[in-house]
C-alpha cells in the first residue's frame, strides 16, 4: 500500500508518492491563489491522478492522501486560508468526494512538518514535541503523546504569534510583541534595514548591492561570520528572543525536544551555538532538565513527508 | 473506599477525607518551613493518621494519598520547592514508606486546582482545559485529554512565566515580561503603588490609611467600581495583559476552557467583563470559536479536592 502527501503553498502544489516512509515519485503544479477551494480541489484531483497514472497504481493501492495547508484547519474540517483566499471550507470533505474510500487528512502545514521530523526525522522517538520553523514567518507544530496536537480549534501551535515581548513594529495579525516578529527572516531581515538605515556602517550593504531592499537573512549570517558588527547585533538579538521564546514555550509546554527549521535553520551552526544555555539559564528550574535543541531533518521535503503520514 | 487530598501550602498543610467528590472531615497543621522533607513527611503522616483516628478508617479503606506542593514536581518524581527548602527530594517515595500499599502521589498545586476543577468544578466535561490561578503570583494548570498535563520535565504549565511583552519591572524569576508581573494581585498592587508614588489623586490611599504598603487588589478593585481614574488605569492595564496573555495560551495550546481563580478571581464581575470580546479580537483566527472563559469553583478547597483525585 502506498500514500499520497501534498504540500499545498502559495507557489505551487507539491505532491509525493510515499511507501515505508521514502518518497518514491514526486510531481507539482502551480497554486492557482485566486481559484478559491473548487480549483484547489481540482488541482489536488490532477496531482493525485498524475501520481496514479505514472505509477501504474490503482485506487485501492492507496491508503490515504494527507494535505498540508498554509491555514488554519478548525476541529469542524473546516479550513480557512487567507493567501489562497478559503474561508470555511470543508475541504477534506471536497477531496473525499473526488476519492472514493480513500481516506483524506487536511492539517496546517507547519503540524504536518511535525509530523514528518516526529515520523522520520529530528523528533523521532520521542512523545512530546514542539517545531518551529523560522521563515517569512514563525511556523509552530506540537506532539503530545507521539500525535499532532492543535487544540481545541485548530488554533493552538501557533507559535509563530505567541507574544513574548514588545517590538518596535507591529505583527500583521495587529498584535505587538509576536515571537515571528523578533525570529522569522524577515525579523531578521527588518532589523538589519532599521540598523543599516540609521547610518551603521556594514557589509551587509555591499552584499545587497547597496540597497537595504535585497537584503536577505543568509547575507546576515554571512556577516556575522565575518565579524560583521551590526550583523552581532542583529544575530543577538534574535537569539536572546529565539532563546526566550523557547523558554517560554517551556513554561507552557515543557517538550522533550525542539525542532527547528525554515530557512533561518540552515545557519544551523550560528542558531545552535550557546542556545541550549541561553534556554538553561532563564527557565525557572532547569534541575529536571531542559529540551533537547535540534535542527529539522528535512526541508522541502518536510510537507509531502508530513502529510503522507498523517 | 476513600480518597485523602493534601494541601501544602507555604503557611499551613491542610488535609480532607474524601469520598464520592465530597470532602467529609478536613484538619490542619502549619507547615514547618525550616525543616525539610523529613519533617514535612512527617507531618504529612501525622494528619493523615489523625483523619484515620477521628473517622475511625483503617489503612485498607483508604484507595489513594494525593498531595499538592507549590513547586517542580520532575517527571523522576523528584520535588523541589524554594518556599519550603525542599531540592530534588522523592518525596512520594518517602510519604509512601510511610503508608505501604496506599497509592501516593505527588503533583503542582497548579495542576492540582486544575484537577479539581476538571473532575467536579468550572471545567467538568471538557477535554482540554487551562487554569489560572491569579494570587500573589500567577499559577497554571493544564488538561489535556482529559489528565493533568506539566510536560517532560514538570515545568510545562508554569505559565505565570510565560514572557508577554516588557514590563517595567523584573520578575522574581530573574526575567523580564512574566505574566504574572502584568496579572498577578501583585502586579496590580504595584502598578497602583506606582501611579500613587508618582503623586496620582486616588481614593485607593484612602482605603489604605494613608501607606501605599498596606494596598491591596481589593481596594483597586473597590476603587474602580468608584470610578477612581487610578483605578481605572490599574484595571485596563490588568485586563489588557490578561487578554495578551490569554491570546498567548491559545496560539499555543488552544484549549476549550479557561478558569480563572486564585484571590483575583473574588472581583470575577471586573475580571470577566469584556474579557471575551477583548481575546476574540485579538486572536489570529476566531472562525472556529474560541475557549469558554470562567471563573474558578472552588476557592480554599481546590487543593484538597484537587489532590484527592490525583
Amino acid at each position: 500500500m502506498y500514500t499520497i502527501g501534498i504540500d499545498v503553498g502559495g507557489t505551487s502544489i507539491k505532491a509525493g508518492l510515499v511507501r515505508e516512509g521514502k518518497i518514491i515519485y514526486k510531481c507539482s503544479k502551480d497554486t492557482d491563489r485566486l481559484g478559491g477551494a473548487d480549483k484547489l480541489v481540482e488541482d489536488i484531483a490532477y496531482v493525485v491522478d498524475e501520481i496514479m497514472k505514472s505509477n501504474e497504481i490503482t485506487k485501492e493501492e492507496i491508503k490515504s492522501i494527507g494535505v498540508g495547508i498554509p491555514g488554519v484547519v478548525a476541529k469542524s474540517g473546516e479550513v480557512t486560508c487567507v493567501n489562497l483566499g478559503l474561508k470555511n471550507e470543508l475541504l477534506s470533505k471536497k477531496i473525499q468526494d473526488k476519492f472514493e474510500n480513500i481516506k483524506v487528512v487536511v492539517e496546517n502545514d507547519a503540524t504536518v512538518a511535525a509530523v514528518a521530523e516526529h515520523e522520520y526525522g529530528s523528533m523521532k522517538g520521542y512523545d512530546i514535541g514542539v517545531m518551529l520553523t523560522l521563515g517569512t514567518g514563525v511556523g509552530g507544530g506540537i506532539i503530545i503523546n507521539g500525535k499532532p496536537f492543535s487544540g481545541a480549534h485548530g488554533v493552538g501551535s501557533e507559535l509563530g504569534h505567541v507574544m513574548i515581548s514588545s517590538n518596535y513594529y507591529d505583527c500583521n495579525c495587529g498584535n505587538n510583541g509576536c515571537f515571528e516578529t523578533f525570529c522569522s527572516a524577515t525579523a531578521i531581515i527588518k532589523y538589519a534595514q532599521k540598523l543599516i538605515s540609521e547610518n551603521r556602517e556594514s557589509i551587509i550593504l555591499g552584499y545587497a548591492e547597496n540597497n537595504i531592499k535585497n537584503i536577505t537573512a543568509r547575507m546576515v549570517f554571512d556577516a556575522y561570520r565575518e565579524e560583521d558588527s551590526v550583523a552581532g547585533e542583529v544575530v543577538n538579538r534574535f537569539k536572546k528572543y529565539l532563546a526566550m521564546g523557547i523558554v517560554s514555550i517551556i513554561h507552557s509546554i515543557d517538550p522533550e525536544v525542539i525542532s527547528i527549521g525554515g530557512g533561518v535553520s540552515n545557519a544551523s551552526d550560528i542558531v545552535l551555538d550557546g542556545l541550549s544555555q541561553m534556554v538553561n539559564d532563564n527557565v525557572i528550574f532547569n534541575g529536571a532538565g531542559i529540551p533537547d535543541i535540534v535542527i529539522a531533518e528535512f526541508k522541502n521535503d518536510a510537507g509531502i513527508l508530513g502529510a503522507s503520514a498523517l
